[in-house]
């Protein structure tokens, strides 16, 4: 007989069916058994007599009958509440040892330590699987928004040969003879193929060497990046952004409502427009809010973040705010210099919820321009020489943005740690499992 | 004015619109020029008196009136060939350095290493960009595909902690004060996860510190990964992937019916079905074809691969080969044995006109014999500890595949030399650019 799927039972009362996934919970009342089987496609009770003992995430097969629950015994939490499964037969595919905790509960009450030494088991839990079919849906709706706009997707390489901007947190390869870096961005790739493409977004790994363990940093993390040319404006930039964002979330609305209801989440919410703050007029709304001088700070700190979002909610009823033209020589050399004041670049970060989802901007294009920018910036023009070429032979003016999937994850669901939205995170302890165990 | 893109004048003849592009190809007949015009959508003619010089691929903004062609100057093999662009203004938006060599050809007539090394310029060439254009479709079809056998996408890593069998191919890195290494695959990650989602695909990149330089090694390169639970056979394996294959295929044929006539190429043929052979039964067919008896060997080499596909396509009709049950102790210790003789095992590389396309097949997930495997196979359980954790809880029977993005665009436009199908390939001699400039 072929496997049904457990969804498929619902409205098939007195079908024989074979069910095949994990045991998720079972009840033992003497002879008569519950089981709860956990597949792809949901759960479902299922009752049987004398059976044999099947331990708990063991993976089983049961054949049965598909019947009516009494009105009274209807589960209205699950889809298939209405029925369960009268066990004429169960086979044990693989068994399961026993579990060093309980797997059962609504929530998995476990520290994050716990979750992650045990991310192969803990991962079964319908709350840690939601968070990455999440994911799986933002990742996927941003490619498909940005090939609806004639965007097309490239392979952002991982190993690079110099890191033109220095920096202690880069991971060193060796490679055969040479010393090689992991990439941190693919941002130099994505800009000099906006000469050859005109559009193009990649989903790729980025690696920071970062040298301490918080909530939000991961060394190999997921990024979702897209550049495009022939703007006209910044601001075509911030158009774009937003627009993915939007899509991101019709798309997760739409396909994720089981799962942003399991972590009782809503979509944050954007007004008619994302507002835009530029860097000191953001400093001037937290020193008139909260008293705090920041008016001679070259960058936000994560508490003015966190105040202007509150702002942005409270003011502007958005909680994604765009915060623009930071300071020129505090960004990398390819961003764009604001013409009117050219110590403030075109360099935009999308604030949601209290932090950082994504940074971009428009970059340089003029070559010429960009030489004097790699000298002021003290870099060396061999490290960068294929980024050069592109613009040696012509690239219109242009723009990007880059959102970690993980922090996007993290802030639509709620969650504390940046690793609960990295089915393998990686941090300076950690690399799957803990370092020092 | 708002910009109109290039494939969008056709049928506008009389309007006035603005275009901006790349200068493809000038042809300067004195007074009058004639600029064949490039953007993301296509490529038109523009003709003008008294223009100011511009250098070929300088990005350029031109502001004319569209206009029939005389009958006799149509040109039927570009999509807007029946009108031409009377140009009323020209601007120079980034100009072009003189270029190291002619771009204007319908074949970019330069070598490997020149091709490479002007990477960020030779790609502008339509047949350069065919071949990305082509990779983005074949890359898509594969995740559709597989989104509509309801597979879930994951993020694989790319730093692990371990290299559990060893071998002098893989890349280290400096992880803090740990030893860290590039994952030549993912398929512990994959294979884990289906003790999770049951069905998972991911689109990674994967290294290998590949010690020769070939025309079909990379050091980096960009998998497509598959793995799925509650198998009945290995069967379903080599099923999943031909319906994958063949959704590729078609994808392909659709959307690049244009990339596919520059590079005058055809989809690999398929019969009703990819014959498959047993290793055995593949080397008996070569020693009664060819005389040569490699009924002996463990595996075939180059040449038996060729002449595999020589007798699939002659006695078969099909491009496509699968060959089955290589010799269980030269494959990893994951591999499902055959029951029927365990020296063989359900190990299928999937050969597409001459060359391996991708390999996969069934692996154990009975806990208790992969830990006998890992003891035979030499291994440290420690260091394939997250992998034996999901085994240990229940995993279904499994098997999947993994196919190389850029062999699969390779074979379908006939490139020479895998690099051409990498948008920036690395081997030993060279990442971006030749280290031994």
């Amino acid at each position: 007989m072929e496997r049904s799927l457990i969804a498929d039972t619902v409205g098939k009362v007195g079908q024989k069916v074979r069910l095949e996934g994990w045991a998720n919970t079972i009840r033992d009342h003497g002879k008569i058994t519950f089981i709860d089987l956990r597949d792809r496609s949901g759960i479902i009770q299922c009752v049987g007599e004398s059976l044999k003992r099947v331990s708990p995430e063991s993976v089983i097969e049961i054949m049965g009958t598909i019947s009516e629950r009494p009105e009274k015994l209807i589960n209205p939490k699950i889809a298939t509440g209405s029925v369960e499964i009268q066990i004429e037969s169960l086979k044990v595919l693989s068994p399961a040892a026993e579990l060093p905790f309980d797997m059962g509960g609504e929530d998995l009450n476990v520290d994050l330590p716990t979750l992650l030494d045990y991310r192969a088991l803990t991962l079964r839990h319908k709350k840690q699987q939601a968070i990455f079919k999440v994911q799986a849906v933002i990742i996927d709706a941003f490619r498909q928004a940005l090939l609806k706009k004639d965007f097309i997707e490239f392979q952002a390489p991982s190993i690079i040969s110099s890191v033109p901007e220095g920096g202690a947190e880069v991971f060193k390869v060796k490679y055969f003879d040479h010393e090689a870096y992991l990439s941190q961005s693919p941002q130099l790739y994505k800009s000099l193929l906006v000469g050859i493409f005109e559009r193009v977004f990649s989903v790729n790994q980025i690696f920071r060497a970062e040298p301490s363990v918080t909530t939000r940093h991961l060394t190999e993390a997921t990024s979702l990046d897209a550049e495009f040319g022939f703007i006209d404006s910044w601001k075509d930039v911030l158009d774009m952004e937003e627009y993915v964002i939007r899509f991101i979330f019709s798309e997760v609305e739409k396909k994720c409502s089981d799962e942003l209801a399991l972590f009782d989440a809503t979509l944050p919410k954007i007004s008619d427009k994302i507002p835009v703050l530029k860097l000191k007029e953001a400093q001037k709304i937290i020193y008139k809010r909260t008293g705090r001088d920041v008016r001679a700070e070259k960058d936000l700190a994560p508490e003015d973040e966190r105040e202007i979002c509150k702002w942005s909610l409270e003011e502007k009823g958005s909680d994604l705010v765009y915060i623009s033209h930071f300071v020129t020589k505090k960004k990398p050399f390819y961003v764009s210099p604001d013409p009117e004041d050219p110590s403030y670049a075109f360099s935009v970060d999308l604030l949601g919820r209290g932090v950082e989802w994504s940074s971009g901007g428009q970059r340089l294009n003029d070559y010429k321009v960009i030489l004097e920018h790699v000298k002021e910036w003290g870099l060396k023009e061999k490290d960068i020489e294929l980024y050069l070429q592109s613009f040696k032979f012509g690239v219109p003016p242009l723009g990007g943005f880059a959102l970690g999937a993980e922090r996007v994850t993290m802030h639509i669901l709620g969650l504390k740690n940046v690793r609960e939205a990295s089915l393998f995170p990686r941090d300076m302890e950690r690399v799957d499992l803990r370092f020092s165990r």
